[in-house]
């Protein structure tokens, strides 16, 4: 393996005369050196916004709900600070800091990812509603917009596998890397909090690097294409990150995070003709153009007609409905990964589906896109919402001292 | 993406006048200036034994088990034939043949992995005790050993995520790819087998190939040193593959998989010291060498005594338990992968562990191991088996016309 291991890095800071680097603390700027040196397998935890919104996606999803169970702001906030001490080293890929070599404690890091490169990992936390209650005292930094989703048309949602108070997404290319990140976590908030439900995606189906190749999810069909890009600051900033004009200054640089459990029913969408499945989506399977176009990137051309007069997107086309141009310039970013969790032992069908995550600035604007597809979208044949979750993230890390939700508490 | 994607790949081929290998029928060599030119990224899936066994071990895995609901054993030789035409195609990085491309049937392939290379993809194939019954006219050709395995001791087995008619093992660097296998065998099958459990796997713990890296299971420790090596082949025949004493010819280069599904108490082991971790593998976390030793590869020394006069490999310890030189020589195979499947709603806890996965040329061999560890090891504390199923693999193809299972079906 040519990239930087974490033991091998450990030791290469140990010899640029950094030695302790891997206990650094939140805020301790590492070598630009040893930076670099490790630069191509990582991508930087802190900055004005968190990883893993923009940054591209990688292949390998871990994502975890937790529940605070302890009452004390205290206990919360210690966490917090221990997780971002965690969650920065691991994504440089250094072990969770602690004492992990002598024989009479656990070890502070649970080792798996031991050998393993940063793999790109990035962690993405998010607070959900309920967070908000009068249990710390955060009543009133809660925003207005920071509400329960409302019941959206056609979903049947599994509580157990919905909601929570903190999310924690982790993004990498190896999912043993994604794995250990959010286990590590786990394992610091024992006492503190519990883990609600996981959700482990093994595809991504999005596209947010103007370098990358659009992928596809398990339709079959190119997932992605008209997504924001990472490097496109003006759509960042009109639809994705929460601006000056918040309710809550803590927010600002931050951004809603909505994430969807979607099934699909494979095996019935697997026995559609091929022509029906294009109309669908209103793209063609193979290239993923717009049925009135040839290439993947052609603009959808949603007033052309057919011989017979009816729109050659279909009126109830999944890229018609979900289009900005027909919603007003409403624009989601999305980051979702496809996942299967075995059989259905209610039905004998693969439990699989597409785990969506789409991050924007207000939430209001997932929820009317929900609305119409939900109501109206011929993909809703095959696929139903099962779970579902929306958390508010922070802004990144900036200043010296800075950790996950400081802003949240400390301002 | 360097390595020949799957369109590009077809493409390759109709420029070198061989249009229509992507529809190859069984049996039908490729060009060889294609083949090498893909072959850097594809394991080849014919030859003596079937790939997936002894063939380095890929970093995923996409496993399911399938029960015949058919009555005729047409239908079944047919889905082979078909499923043998479709992996072969697969593990070239070609969609399922087939007609993909036109509008009013449904695409043969389900295109998820359109785009994404061949990622050594390997498929095998088992056969469970439970299709030798009277239905198909094979209980003349069950071999005496293909019984259930026994009960054993300390585990807890969900019949529903266990045994099988038939499992199909894909592994692959990329899961996608690993799933697509899978689940396009499923769709081919329909009306023939259902589904009967399946399950992914995210990290290899094992090691088959000489250059490859030893992986860590879930537990952070070093997984698969001393497993027999995919060029050992005096071990091999000797352990693995089923030779000439078999009691039915047909399985001549065969072997049994046994899988098991081991929970892993995470959370448990996670607090344990890590001088308790060590003495239970009997082996150092970090480096992964044998207590009496200070390398990975150091041979165990089982008679060494500390100064207190007992075993500085514990008497329970793992690695103790298991080792060929305490069993009589025996020795398995191992292509194990962890899993994590959301959270145990019984307990809280992850729902996650290894996957075992072991071939050897008598099932007994296995059940006289786990009879032991099971009984006696340590790691017992930490681990429960809870599914489980025995296959026989046939061996591999190497015959124009020869599809999976065919000796047993044609000879």
């Amino acid at each position: 393996m040519a990239e930087l291991s974490r033991r091998r890095f450990l030791g290469s800071l140990a010899g640029a005369g950094v030695a302790g680097a891997g206990l650094a603390i939140a805020g301790t700027s590492i070598s630009a050196a040893a930076s670099a040196s490790a630069a191509a397998d990582t991508v930087a935890f802190r900055g004005a916004n968190q990883a893993g919104i923009s940054t591209d996606v990688q292949n390998q999803l871990a994502f975890a709900a937790f529940d605070v169970t302890s009452t004390e702001r205290a206990d919360l906030v210690s966490m917090l600070q221990s997780w971002t001490t965690a969650a920065e080293a691991m994504t440089r890929g250094a072990p969770v800091p602690g004492d992990s070599a002598t024989s009479d404690v656990p070890p502070a890091d649970t080792g798996e990812a031991d050998g393993l490169t940063a793999s790109r990992l990035t962690m993405t936390i998010g607070f959900g509603p309920s967070l908000f209650d009068n249990r710390f005292g955060l009543a009133a930094r809660r925003p207005a917009a920071l509400q329960p989703l409302p019941a959206l048309p056609g979903e049947l949602l599994d509580n157990t596998r919905s909601n929570g108070d903190i999310a924690v997404q982790a993004c990498a290319d190896d999912p043993q890397v994604a794995f250990h990140a959010i286990r590590n976590l786990a394992r610091i908030g024992r006492g503190t909090v519990v883990n609600r439900w996981t959700q482990l995606g093994f595809g991504r189906t999005s596209v947010t690097g103007a370098g990358q190749s659009t992928p596809r999810n398990l339709m079959g069909f190119k997932d992605g294409t008209r997504n924001i890009r990472g490097d496109d600051t003006t759509a960042l900033d009109q639809h994705v990150w929460i601006g000056d004009g918040t309710d809550q200054a803590w927010m600002r640089g931050g951004t809603y995070l909505v994430a969807r459990r979607i099934r699909m029913f494979v095996e019935n969408w697997d026995r559609d003709l091929l022509s029906d499945q294009q109309a669908v989506f209103g793209r063609t399977k193979s290239a993923g153009a717009p049925l009135t176009g040839t290439d993947e990137f052609d603009t959808p051309d949603f007033a052309a007609t057919g011989p017979d007069g009816t729109h050659v997107i279909p009126d109830d086309a999944h890229i018609r409905l979900a289009a900005f141009e027909n919603n007003n310039g409403l624009r989601i970013l999305r980051r979702g990964y496809s996942f299967n969790d075995g059989i259905d032992p209610s039905t004998g069908g693969l439990e699989a589906g597409l785990f969506f995550i789409s991050f924007q600035s207000d939430p209001a604007t997932f929820v009317t896109l929900q609305r119409k597809l939900g109501a109206n979208d011929a993909l809703n044949e095959y696929i139903q919402h099962v779970a579902s979750g929306l958390f508010v993230c922070p802004p990144g890390m900036t200043r010296d001292g800075d950790y996950w939700g400081s802003g949240l508490f400390e301002a």
